[in-house]
């Protein structure tokens, strides 16, 4: 998906949600652990009841690994689903980064044995681990730059290493091709890294769970073309454990839906 | 496996070589695909000619992960396989590291569901994402400080964040459950490193492929109890394409362990 085709869903759908699938065996209704795949099962329900209020879905890759082959298979089986929905941009969260061969082999994973639109790449290992992603025609990078997390503040914002990592990475590739991962937790630090990157997209975790505030991330960090995706996951996933789950995933999802038509109108 | 333990294999075998599994198909000999899993018997050939020579097993995970979950059942096999030999210490090559509950989903996948004895974690977001790894009782983070590639000069060696992350991560855990990565191309800036890890054991990729050089390694890097693992991936393990590679691959390993008796003794 290109990222005007992205901003024309953003204006369809008045949103710029992007749910997280934090899909955990623990925690998904007990009702669902007799199907042959209780977390595919969990993702297509979670799916169908939500695709027309989001505009991307960005599967925790963790999630899937913590339960070895089968979780793997899960992940194929959603990324397929997923692609049958022409109007969702799909996310890998998998926050991979390595040299130049094995980061090829990562966008093998994600780009070719499946077909995400994007993944979350960690910069630490500098350019040469970040441009095999790159060579995927039409698909995208969202680069870490200023996480949601405690630990932030260990390196991120130490030099302001950050925004060290912003303008360095332009150079690597572009609007078109790039995002940049900042968390709602930073809200006001938007404003600032907007003088850096005007143009990009950026995904905001952490909206809901992790506290950040829709109103300031709206209010710091969009663009003419929106140039926002925030992610919400625990909120919405796990709006109950009963078998209403995806009707109260929805009814979650449209609550912050409605917050969003106001900030995009 | 225990800091002490590692030595006492290192001073059994006289060796500190690791050896990477980088197992891609299509570098595999010819004649293993007709096997029902040609990763899995290749990791098996070469295991079974080379663990008296070696002390340690990298798997790089890009490279199951690139053929999906197939990939990943050789994986979770090779991981069992490993587990056999009590003298092997076994490393996941997975550079992740994401927010606090991710995190401890991935160790969940490595050291829970499957076995190793550590991973390589990068530190981009900071101490909560590298803790819940540390929490996994006689088990190993080996966090990347300086690696091999051309981009570690992007953002590792401004500011010297590299120096940053040694000092800073030493309060998360200590010499008994972390090592830390460092390029052999950076072989001078050892000496330097030392100072200020002197304990800690150094994963250093890069020996053969990408120039390392093994005695400048040894001189800058060694401590009293080696605190080296020095690895070789494809110099080793791609020998040869024929039927003989297993064998070929036990005499490039070989002519390491070799050298290794001379900067041992």
């Amino acid at each position: 998906m290109t990222r005007s085709e992205l901003y024309e869903q953003i204006k369809k759908k008045k949103s710029f949600l992007c749910i997280g699938l934090d899909t955990d065996l623990k925690k998904i209704p007990q009702h669902l652990h007799s199907s042959s795949d209780p977390i595919f099962e969990f993702n297509k329900q979670i799916i169908d009841a939500t695709h027309d209020l989001c505009v991307a879905y960005k599967p925790n890759i963790a999630f899937y690994e913590s339960i070895g082959s089968a979780g793997w298979e899960a992940l194929e089986k959603t990324a397929d689903y997923l692609k049958k929905f022409k109007d969702v941009f799909t996310i890998a969260d998998a926050k991979r980064g390595d040299i130049g061969n094995t980061s090829g082999m990562y966008a093998q994973a994600f780009f070719g044995s499946m077909d995400f639109d994007a993944i979350t790449v960690a910069p630490y290992m500098g350019e040469d681990s970040v441009t095999p992603f790159l060579q995927y025609e039409g698909k995208w990078v969202i680069l870490l730059a200023l996480t949601s997390n405690k630990g932030a503040n260990d390196f991120q914002t130490d030099n302001e290493l950050y925004k060290t990592v912003l303008k360095k990475s332009q150079k690597w590739g572009n609007a078109d091709n790039m995002m940049y991962v900042v968390g709602a937790t930073k809200a006001a630090m938007l404003a600032d890294i907007r003088k850096i990157v005007p143009e990009h997209f950026l995904l905001v975790p952490g909206v809901g769970a992790q506290g950040g505030n829709l109103q300031e991330v709206a209010k710091h960090g969009m663009n003419k073309q929106c140039g926002l995706l925030a992610n919400s996951s625990r909120n919405i996933i796990y709006a109950s454990d009963k078998e209403d789950f995806a009707q109260k995933a929805r009814e979650n999802a449209l609550k912050i839906q409605k917050e969003m038509i106001l900030l995009l109108s």
